[in-house]
């Protein structure tokens, strides 16, 4: 199923896609779905960030071919950080190029959606507890990153306002294990990889953060992004997508 | 004004104490303050984390005598992390000593909490944006702490569930300038400092987040910590204080 969040009328609504309609989810899809009668044409609604200012845990260096190409050392525990709950924007939203940026940089990723609260989850029960997956485009400075990362924290780098797209729909049912991924700029190819070559898998991530985090319902998990990373500027559009999730279209605008 | 966030009969409130009473606030202190007329004896409620779920900005090596201590370089920028909103916990609620952990430290912070939704504040006028100051111990993880750090990134060694405890009462009109702050465990004097140390100021921090985040209603910057940090083991009873705002105490507990 292809879940969106979506306004439509003034009113934002979960609903479930089939084909050109949209249905409405009474409620939330994150308790039991179930669905209005009345579709409505996908054309008339506006989709948004699939979840509204999710807590969203990024990682690092977790592509093995992007290992290779940056030089870093393969790391023996997931490198985790925290983007906030203000980077998130939806499909068609602008990227906003920040007065300070020096070189910003598009990162193609597969985004896991939490569907229900735990802690200390077993990876072989950590895909239980996913509602889904979406596509993530993890922005970031890499000026402002390379001076943070050297003292050894991580947050403006990659914490700008408009600096992580998601969306257009949290698929479900799939297994995240071998999915195509990658990146366009302006029409043409610069990311294409599979999450076969990630370093700790979707599940191996859920079960680590959970060690210490209450994972919650809506809780975002971006989980790297694979080789072939490059700059953005003003008046590009960049393209994410993920096999049987769709793609994530966003322009980077300058900021005023 | 002395606001905390309160448990009465079953129902959660924000409350302005005076003396050993405290009435009700109509509804949130990030809006206008209005008082009912009812006061209640203080010892009749249970007081809670000031701000549920907060979005929790966290500040290293931010106080002169505390970069000599730990023999870390001068930061010429503030070296900033987020600590997940699950590890926020309230005066009184217990510290989970987790399995893994092999050096548990507390660190006593002055907090801030944000009034107003604002995006690149000048620091002129950052203290505007601020609705009052409370106490945070931000609970760390060495060991896991030095991984991370040393990867370039910053979560897991701070993010533990109840590793922020924050309270007990949000002080507004306080000038953060010169606030003595410290940390006692079971009754002895550990960490006793004044902000006036502090490299990075109140305003330094509001404006330089702001740069690139719009803050929000709640969110709170915890501004880091004095020299004289220091250990904790299960059993410990750990105190935070900040002049003109209260003591803050939690006990640490064993992980079951």
């Amino acid at each position: 199923m292809h879940i969106a969040r979506y306004e439509f009328d003034g009113e934002i609504h979960y609903g479930a896609i089939e084909g050109d309609t949209i249905t409405r989810i009474e409620g939330s899809p994150f308790d039991r779905i179930e669905l209005t009668s009345h579709p409505i044409p996908l054309l008339n609604v506006r989709l948004l960030c699939p979840v509204h200012r999710p807590r969203i845990f990024g990682v690092g260096l977790n592509y093995i071919e992007h290992i290779r190409e940056s030089g870093s050392k393969t790391p023996e525990i997931p490198l985790l950080f925290m983007k906030p709950s203000t980077t998130a924007i939806g499909p068609g939203d602008p990227i906003l190029y920040p007065k300070e940026a020096q070189n910003l940089h598009f990162e193609a990723e597969l985004a896991v959606v939490i569907g229900r609260a735990a802690r200390r989850i077993l990876k072989q029960q950590a895909l239980e507890h996913v509602l889904g997956y979406t596509c993530a485009n993890d922005i970031s400075e890499r000026v402002i990153q390379s001076a943070e990362m050297e003292m050894g924290s991580l947050l403006i780098g990659k914490g700008y306002d408009t600096f992580c797209p998601i969306g257009p729909v949290i698929a479900t049912g799939l297994d995240p294990t071998n999915l195509r991924l990658g990146a366009r700029v302006n029409g043409v190819d610069r990311q294409s990889s599979s999450t076969s070559d990630l370093l700790f898998s979707v599940a191996d991530l859920v079960s680590y953060l959970s060690t210490a985090i209450t994972l919650l319902p809506g809780d975002i998990i971006i989980t790297g992004t694979p080789s072939g990373v490059g700059p953005l500027v003003p008046g590009d559009e960049v393209e994410v997508f993920v096999e049987s999730v769709g793609t994530l279209q966003n322009t980077v605008v300058r900021e005023q």
